[in-house]
């Protein structure tokens, strides 16, 4: 058992930690020569040029900052960071990034209160009574102010009762506020949005195959024929896999060229190679001669490849990005079902052109199926049995579980810091650091799973991510660690009782999880401004690889806010805080603290640092708030667990109220707010359709939309000069059709359109 | 315990039952003045007139039919109701009712199959063992049949496991063609329709109010506005409940007046009435001066009432329904959202002019959430202490509980026919008494949820109707009846085990679902088709009412198949197939014969009497798809608990991965054919819309759809007389606004499209 010297040594120690980062980090970004570390978002921008370029008065001056004030008042960034007003900040980094913080300000917002109400009220209530005394239980002063000191049957836990209904009242005001901000916040957002191809353009896919027209041709007729007037052009969808892997490795050769004539540079001898297995087996060969002779190679081989792909039509896929004159007809294209087959001439809304997941895009519909089922049942099989090592874990962070293993050990483990230390520091460091491996494995599951865009991928993993930190380190922390504590009893037990049992034993962990949230919220987010792998990386790459200012601009690594990990850890909090809030409330502040540094540093990293790779317009904002939903509705169903051992006959009726009407309200949004984020309005695409036209009458869109939707390797190749050029012009609306004849082609009658075209058809033989 | 005997003395008694009624049934349906009760369809669609009408040759030939030949072969309308093939009865009755037939031949075609190797593989392997006589438990020859006489651990269950499967796998395909089928009907329906109302027509609901525009106006606009081109007209709602209330009053004291008038005639004695409470108190009037001044007063108030809705615009619903000039309009219309706000300008299919359930279109949407909420509280409570009533009946159907209540009986009761006859034949009929009343309770629920149309309303109570169905009549049946029977010794196990309890008490109730397959199924199916009620009603109104031809007509009540009651029935017999298929198959011949009966019975029934009230196009198919679903993966889970208590530890993995493949096979399924359901093609659409225009180029679509959302009540009146003739004209594309100043209505500018309606009035004014 844990004690306040426990968790207050664990608290200084990671106060201390997170201060030096902080120290760290402030000394560290006024140097000049961490400028592009810290300061890459403004690179980008242009606004920021490097030190080196405007003049070298002071060499020293260049690489360390002499200026000594500017260091007295070292933690000016916060208040720096948190100036920028919204509007400001969403031309700046877009809405995604400022949809990101109100996760935390929502945070704060549920939870200041829910703070202060809960020191208000329960925390008296649960002190002033000597139950864990009386019964003489092994307890910790941290268990005198939970619910665990109230006496069995006591009138005591009607505060609790009506204290959950506050909790919950107010945690969905919150929800229901910041969902109406938010989904404001996107409409306005879309609305003053400058025009964009997406805006005009929908993605087709499972185009079915007809033995009488390419691919390109029967989109155009489908679509000229069952929306008339309004398409405009196509772009089809090579498949690439193979020119986009040979553009990788002559990049990669590319480098290794850099690489070799820098040290020839440097050591005026020729660097030699081996041509075997990573360059680790084979024969001797000069190395420049050697990478300059493979990329000519690779070369060839791309320009090969590039011809075979534009001629070869195997390798167009079943799915073409349609354009069309406006925003209504695209929001129509959109919406709609356009065959009475649901699984061919599926449309959606295009992604950005920069959120394109262009591997995904030709995978057929049956296979997706059977991808959603496979993966399906691998992630039940990696959330659950991703259990055992964290049991192992857990078992270890134990001292009693360390003494009996090791027992040579314990004189050691027995002084009291060192005591203190691996009951308040190590239970959550392992956990951390055997966490970080996951998202990537989750992020490769929806990969294969096909969705075709990168906020699509991220928003899908993140549900898994948030559902297995849920049964594994919430749950699993709570049932493991104490069925290791309480030998095995509730095992054996059935599902209807697993309420009560984690519910029991939800106090007990209140110390473990004020642990985690220290080393993983306080000294994690401390590390997270800190920047170390890209500090390192690029100081790295600047003295071994940079030669020109544009090597430099390379060597620079903004990164991104990665939602698909990052966003379900911050939901990890908001469980731990609505569900410690009626039973430890001592854990809140642990959380109000890791919220407020959080949200102040991302807000830094957002204004200084982070470039986002797209814009989804916040729509992951209905899957946080479903999150939060969800650990409202965990946290009800465990408080009914623990009341129920606590012989308060009237609890379970009153709490059983709460659940329905959570999930009724978490209806009534969904309904209310979801559609903001899923669909187009035609009202506003109509609008700024009738805007546009009024300011701009002859504004060329087919050339606006030209290569837009080209897949980037040709793009960077030779710009744009693949794409495919079929005009149809606006007047002609009469489709001219390739069939040879109805008769030949029965079986084709249901399909693209044909029975507009064979009228249009025999119109026109007559 | 029911023996052998027992079953057979009851199959007797319901096949007997069953016989007379189809014996009664063959002998009335050949007199001709019946042929108004068995025959109204033929008279509906005009070929067939009153025998009155063809000339009285020989008087008593009119009521008797004295031909001694169509006596001789009485089942002759069996073969008779088989002929007509399925395209010709979906013209002679609608889809609906095809499709409806289509249930139970889903029923024989999982059934049959699965009965012959269920008789083949599991019966002689059950058989051949001993394990009841060896443990010397109570039981009967039929749970020698059963999977009960298997010993502890056999390897025998692996046959079962394996037919487990089998019949899963039987069943998913016979529903995957089955869905394929029912969507090609469809599609083929709607392709094939003829020009209806409908398909030009979208409900709009929650029109927000604007204090400048009446909802017709408002309406308008924004139609013009954000559908340019595709907008035809418009029909608004009124709110004619108290108007509709007037008109049917009005109709009942003409009854009474039509039915005082002809005592008069007969009597020649004026008949005097009460004025007080339904005719029991009050003084003493002439009852048709009464009924005739009354009839005048309410003729006034309704004319006046008549006033005041058209012109009070409170009276105007904040709904409208309209149309488009083209299918392609509507169905775009119909798909997509129409502004930012997702609960204002909701649009949907407009359902038949028939199907509208007019008294529900006015309700706002915060409301509807509210109401759905009540509802779902309610019918949580009326599902789950309705137990109550019928754990009573079933303690009374059993013969001990009997005895044991009244012992005075006993003597009476042990003799072995009426002993046979009380189990084999009160159980069931107590239990399907008892559900009579509840259909009709749960409609109201959904009419109180606000559905708009007939369709959606049944299709609504038959989910709830199926979940009552399950709750309480199957698992209520199975422990209840084996609560009492094995001393409430599961009555405090949790929700883990509940599979296990009762798998394990499946076998046990087998002889009481067979009596209640026969009773309910056999001899209900039978009465069915003597349609007792609307023989007696018609005879009795011919015998008291019937002066002319057209009140002959009135009498006839050709009825329709109430879905919201009838299929829930039956996909309680697809519920019992599938979980006795491998426990005790002795039931499934039962099942049979109801479907295969059942099968002519109905098919008799929807060829010459019900007449459909309105046509959905099979819409309810996707739920009897998933009540099939949910039964199989039930019929698993249970077959689940059963075998883990049987010895056989390989089981329970390898059933496991069932319900998992099976709801992903839902999943697909849903994926693949809903749709065409739900959404309306644009291909198909446009199909339409291209061929009609080449064929009627001058079609006057607006006069066609004139009045044909019209509420009936205006109909019925004045035919049509009062609907707006609000004229837009098809170029006045330029809209002419009401409001007075951008500056007055500020709030205004998110509204009704007045982005655009503001840039045009300024294009006007310069």
């Amino acid at each position: 058992m844990a004690t306040i010297y426990d968790i207050a040594v664990g608290a200084a120690l990671n106060v201390v930690t997170a201060v030096a980062f902080l120290l760290l980090f402030a000394l560290l970004r006024l140097q000049p020569v961490n400028d592009r570390v810290y300061f890459p978002k403004w690179y980008l921008k242009g606004t920021r040029a490097s030190p080196a370029s405007a003049g070298a008065t002071v060499a020293a001056a260049k690489y360390i900052n002499l200026d000594m004030r500017s260091y007295l008042n070292f933690l000016s960034w916060m208040p720096a960071a948190l100036k920028m007003p919204d509007d400001e900040l969403i031309q700046h980094a877009g809405l995604d990034s400022v949809v990101y913080l109100r996760i935390y300000r929502t945070g704060l917002k549920i939870f200041v209160p829910i703070t202060i109400l809960a020191f208000a009220v329960l925390v008296p209530l649960n002190w002033t009574n000597d139950t864990l005394e009386t019964l003489k239980v092994v307890h910790s002063d941290i268990d005198k102010l939970s619910i665990s000191n109230i006496p069995y049957g006591s009138k005591r836990f009607i505060a609790h009762l009506v204290m959950a209904y506050v909790f919950t009242f107010w945690t969905c005001y919150i929800l229901m506020k910041e969902y109406q901000i938010v989904a404001k916040m996107r409409l306005r957002f879309l609305a003053s949005e400058k025009r964009r191809p997406d805006q005009f353009t929908v993605l087709v896919r499972n185009i079915p195959s007809d033995p009488d027209e390419s691919v390109s041709e029967l989109v155009e007729h489908f679509f000229l024929v069952n929306h008339p007037g309004h398409y405009l052009k196509h772009q089809v969808v090579y498949n690439t896999n193979k020119l986009a892997g040979l553009v990788e490795k002559k990049k990669q050769m590319q480098n290794w060229l850099d690489y070799y004539q820098l040290k020839f540079e440097r050591k005026a001898e020729r660097p030699t190679t081996k041509t075997g297995f990573f360059g680790c087996s084979g024969s001797d060969v000069d190395a420049i001669d050697y990478y300059k002779s493979e990329i000519e190679k690779i070369g060839k081989e791309e320009a090969d490849e590039h011809k075979k792909v534009m001629k070869d039509p195997k390798s167009i896929m079943p799915a073409a990005f349609v354009s069309f004159r406006s925003r209504w007809g695209a929001a129509v294209a959109a919406q709609t079902q356009q065959t009475s087959n649901p699984t061919v001439w599926l449309t959606e809304w295009a992604p950005e052109p920069r959120d394109v997941y262009w591997n995904n895009l030709s995978i057929p519909f049956v296979s997706l199926t059977v991808r959603r089922l496979i993966i399906g049942v691998a992630f039940f099989f990696l959330n659950f049995f991703y259990v055992i090592p964290i049991a192992f874990v857990q078992t270890l962070a134990n001292v009693e579980g360390i003494e009996k293993a090791l027992p040579f050990l314990e004189p050691f483990i027995e002084t009291p810091t060192i005591k203190s230390f691996i009951q308040g520091f190590l239970p959550g460091l392992a956990l951390k650091i055997f966490l970080i491996l996951l998202p990537t494995i989750l992020m490769f599951m929806s990969q294969f799973e096909g969705l075709v865009s990168h906020s699509s991928l991220e928003r899908r993993t993140a549900s898994k991510y948030f559902i297995f930190l849920f049964f594994n380190v919430f749950l699993g922390s709570i049932v493991t660690g104490s069925a290791l504590e309480q030998l095995n009893t509730y095992l054996h037990q059935s599902a209807n009782d697993i309420p009560r049992i984690i519910g029991v034993a939800i106090p007990i962990k209140a110390t473990f999880f004020i642990t985690y949230v220290m080393v993983d919220g306080w000294t994690g987010v401390a590390l997270e401004v800190l920047r170390l792998k890209a500090f390192i990386m690029f100081h790295l790459k600047n003295f071994f690889l940079v030669k020109t200012e544009k090597d430099r601009e390379e060597a620079m690594d903004p990164g991104s806010i990665c939602l698909y990990w990052s966003e379900p850890r911050i939901q990890l909090y908001f469980l731990l805080g609505l569900v410690y809030a009626v039973v430890t409330p001592l854990l809140l502040p642990f959380i109000l603290v890791f919220f407020a540094l959080a949200y102040v540093v991302y807000r830094h990293q957002i204004i200084n640092v982070y470039n986002q790779r797209y814009e989804s317009g916040a729509q992951f904002w209905p899957n946080v708030h479903l999150r939060i939903i969800t650990a409202l509705i965990v946290s009800q169903l465990l408080l009914l667990g623990l009341l129920s051992t606590k012989g308060l006959e009237e609890a379970t009726p009153a709490l059983l109220a709460l659940p329905v009407l959570t999930i009724w309200f978490h209806k009534y949004c969904k309904h209310r707010y979801e559609p903001a984020f899923v669909r187009n309005p035609l009202q506003e695409v109509m609008r700024k359709d009738t805007l546009e036209r009024a300011r701009e009458r002859n504004f060329d869109l087919k050339a606006y939309l030209a290569d837009a939707y080209l897949h980037p390797v040709f793009k960077s190749n030779e710009a744009g000069k693949f794409y495919v050029a079929d005009d149809p012009g606006a007047e002609a609306v009469i489709v001219p059709t390739k069939r040879q004849s109805r008769r030949i082609t029965p079986v084709q009658s249901e399909d693209g359109g044909s029975g507009r075209l064979n009228l249009m058809e025999s119109v026109h033989k007559r």
